[in-house]
């Protein structure tokens, strides 16, 4: 249906910049919204006993009608793991999957008790899908998952291309990736706007293929003396492939650890997405039957994430795995920003623990996203006049405009857009267009959004120098202490060693008590006011800390 | 005085592998306790409100008449930190420090009220000091501030080299560095041992020069069209100095902002450490009366610290600087292992603030710490026997193993000890020796070492779901509740928007009470234990959280 070309495209985020993984962006086509991606975000440091963040989609659901679908590009968290919570606010959406993330997202539901996923389509890059006011169409990108695609949305007035999470590698791959002459044939219709992924923009050069990280593997796995323990996301199907490959290529077994790699390779098995040749996979619990330098151990954990098998492995408190002298660990991924130190702790107590670790700055990892100069081949494919550069921190994104204007955009066609922030397209120009109301989402628990700022105060407070509370329990009538104060802590003070100045604080309280009952009114805030100041002076002035106090009074 | 040969060598660490910053060696000849350096290490993650943690110094303790001396290898807080809390554990020991240590010792101690600090002898690279069993002399070091020296024991086993931090910088600089000629001589004399710095082992090459930085920066400014910010570590003279010079190169005034900053410079000046053209210097409140142009504004802050200025800069909260359009923010020192996500945050604030930022990337810094090629040349120079890697995680030592396997040192005379492992010599020959007994001092405000591991478990569980009070007041005689059950929570939930949570709760920790009243004895432990209980599968089963729950019994 070809409309007025004054019909208003409108682009925006429902995740902010630095709000890595939180991916949501929607492109609003006069009536239709599409929206692209639906990702989460692990918490801050600051966010005490979160578990996770996800957009708001309080504007989803106040349009909810007008939604065209919700579109995925591939199967990582930070792009599906909003999706059970959308679905409990969004029921009867429509969510554009591809083959591989549609069976990850089942899986996830199932997990999280959610048996209904009814509305699914299934695209590739073939499909095309027409709806009110524009039409999509998909392409397929490379990155460290198979089946990672971008998005053309033709619109009247032009196209505007989303392209997710991309890298280029030129090596032959057991996988489809990046069709270079279809990008480009999408490029020379005319793109409106691009959006294009960031996340490597301050590095230069070429991110590096997968096909270097296998040879480095197999020979890393070649030349090891004893077993090797190899640990790679479980997404990373073609990093899997590799080190069954590997297995195949040194004549050793492979066993496999950790319930999500399992799970991955049963998955990927099922849609043909990896081979393994027949009885090269062997239980763990059946290696001691075989040399050791016939063994290779599959797992994950290359995050130190306290609970992974790695984790676990490298602190010896794993069931069936601990690591022996002579062991070779490879880490075949980099540490995700903010955690460094956990996998740094990973790496000392390997090593400590007798193996051989393999890690970071050998070559058994490349990342999957581009680099500098694949992005510029992005850019030269798309030749977008508008850019808008999405997905990684601000830094990146800031780099990621300087990138586009050294390709020749000019820098007033280039925006950064945050939570909220939106671009409108009125007769092919674009001009910045009112904000859209959005903020974060905490989930705690089973809550979704009810941690609020005052909650995560009071974590934090607790957290630096724990809590003291004191009760008292008065008769109002007789003006006195019946009971107490009685005086516990948690987190403040080693208490054996605390008698002191416990038993002074009660004195305290029960002075400044007995003095306020004295009045003719009691004031139950003026008391509690007076026992929290009382005390926070004494106590810091002996210990320099400030606990939570909590007075509680307890009338009889 | 010249002993039997049999006389015994130890070395030991009182700090651990992979608490970095928390360097603190001993060597003990005979009866003669040498006692090098005494730093203080960042807390963990995990080590909620903790402050600081500093070596366990009792074995110290208990060996004080033995100590000859705390000797400190140069002025940086890994080095000194710890120096406050020793003196007052072991007020008559003599601190043998360079020129510059001492000032920032005596600043560092005046700052904490310390006024006494008296046994103090400051040594040079000339100098020289007999003990009852042995000798040490000192070597001029190349590092991130003047003054860093390293020292040899002279021994009757043989010398023992301590070389502290230490990198190798063939360029001219304005600071007297390692001498490689004396070097070479301690080395044809004979090591017995060498103890060397291993933070870059992991890294190949050089670190490189800080002349390629000094004319990095001079660029840097010369290019800038308003204002420039540049901020880094204030014990960084020799930044500091360049920072001058491109400032008189470039005709700019220069303000400095941040009292760490303004001590340093008045010590250096004091001490002839660096030198400012007349004129040059400007108050902060003085710049707006200059073109942007012509100014430039040296800080702290490089770590992304909350509470230093460039932290504050970035986030709008300091009180003179606040960033402008056309801003340059030069972050001259790349981030500290942990800190990696506070500098992240702080570049992403400065960029959306409107700066251009210079950091990381770009050449502005160069490591302190020499790099794989530059421990080989120390290696060569000093030729030891036996090697022990020091400083730095435990995988950065056993890469410096590797990397003095390489030089010619064989494997068994490699030694990397962890925090209490020491190492014996005996007729020149070493044998792995008894533990020496030591933990962790954690420091919290005023307290030294009295939070243990339950306060710190309690934080930790405090700041995950925060904790709920239930106090219940009850007559024993009446063997009924005579008040409550209250019931108070702090970063559980959201209150106002969980009444009918908190009402159910009061209903369960009724009927419990009530039911155990019942009974003819009432046992406490078994009424709080089951109030604990209940309101536990309440609450998880409704939230999924499991806030600390404190059952307070009032009786009357």
């Amino acid at each position: 249906m070809q409309r007025d070309i004054t019909e208003t495209v409108k682009v925006f985020a429902l995740g902010g910049i630095g709000e890595i993984g939180k991916n949501m962006y929607v492109v609003e086509v006069g009536q239709d919204l599409f929206v692209l991606d639906a990702g989460l975000k692990f918490p801050e440091q600051e966010m005490y006993g979160i578990d996770l963040v996800i957009p708001d989609i309080s504007y989803l659901e106040k349009n909810a009608d007008r939604i065209v679908g919700i579109f995925i590009t591939h199967g990582h968290e930070d792009h599906i793991g909003a999706v059970p919570y959308v679905l409990k606010k969004l029921p009867n959406v429509t969510f554009y999957v591809n083959k591989l993330t549609r069976s990850l997202l089942l899986e996830k539901l199932s997990e999280q008790g959610i048996k209904h996923f009814n509305h699914v389509v299934i695209y590739d890059e073939t499909s095309s899908f027409q709806f009110n006011e524009a039409s999509i169409s998909f392409f397929r990108t490379t990155h460290s998952i198979p089946d990672s695609f971008g998005f053309t949305i033709h619109t009247n007035q032009g196209a505007i291309v989303y392209t997710g999470d991309f890298k280029f590698d030129q090596s032959k791959s057991p996988y489809p990736g990046a069709d270079i002459g279809k990008l480009a044939v999408i490029g020379d219709k005319g793109v409106l706007c691009l959006l294009s992924d960031s996340t490597n923009a301050e590095r230069q050069g070429y991110s590096g293929s997968e096909k270097k990280v296998a040879e480095e593997i197999s020979k890393e796995v070649q030349n090891a003396k004893g077993r090797v323990i190899i640990a790679c996301f479980s997404s990373n199907i073609y990093r899997i492939q590799q080190v069954i490959d590997a297995c195949a290529q040194n004549e050793r077994k492979l066993a496999v650890v950790g319930a999500s790699m399992v799970k991955m390779i049963e998955i990927a098995k099922e849609l043909n997405y990896i081979h393994i040749p027949e009885d090269l996979v062997i239980s763990i619990v059946d290696t001691d039957n075989y040399k050791e330098s016939d063994i290779v151990i599959l797992t994950t954990g290359t995050q130190g994430e306290p609970m992974a098998a790695l984790s676990r492995i490298a602190k010896g408190t794993h069931k069936q795995v601990s690591i022996r002298k002579g062991d070779t660990v490879i880490m075949a991924a980099t540490p995700i920003p903010g955690n460094e130190m956990l996998v740094s702790s990973s790496v000392n107590l390997l090593f400590k623990a007798g193996a051989n670790v393999i890690y970071g700055y050998k070559k058994v990892h490349v990342s999957g996203h581009g680099y500098d100069e694949e992005l510029k081949l992005m850019l030269q494919l798309m030749k977008p006049k508008y850019f808008i550069p999405v997905h990684g921190e601000f830094r990146m994104q800031k780099a990621h405009g300087h990138i586009a204007e050294e390709v020749g955009i000019s820098k007033s066609n280039i925006f950064i857009i945050d939570k909220g922030d939106s671009i409108a397209f009125k007769n092919k120009l674009a001009i910045p267009s009112e904000r859209v109301e959005v903020g974060n989402i905490l989930i705690d628990g089973i809550g979704i959004g009810d941690v609020g700022n005052i909650v995560l105060r009071d974590r934090k407070l607790l957290s630096k120098d724990g809590i003291l509370v004191v009760v008292v329990t008065f008769s109002k009538q007789r003006k006195s202490i019946i009971s107490g104060p009685e005086i516990i802590t948690r987190g403040f003070v080693y208490v054996r060693e605390s008698e002191k100045l416990i038993s002074k604080s009660t004195d305290i309280v029960k002075e400044i008590t007995e003095r306020i009952l004295e009045n003719d009114q009691i004031e139950w805030t003026l008391l509690k006011n007076s026992i929290r100041d009382g005390l926070n002076a004494y106590l810091y002035e002996e210990t320099k800390r400030r606990p939570m106090i909590l007075p509680i009074l307890m009338e009889i």
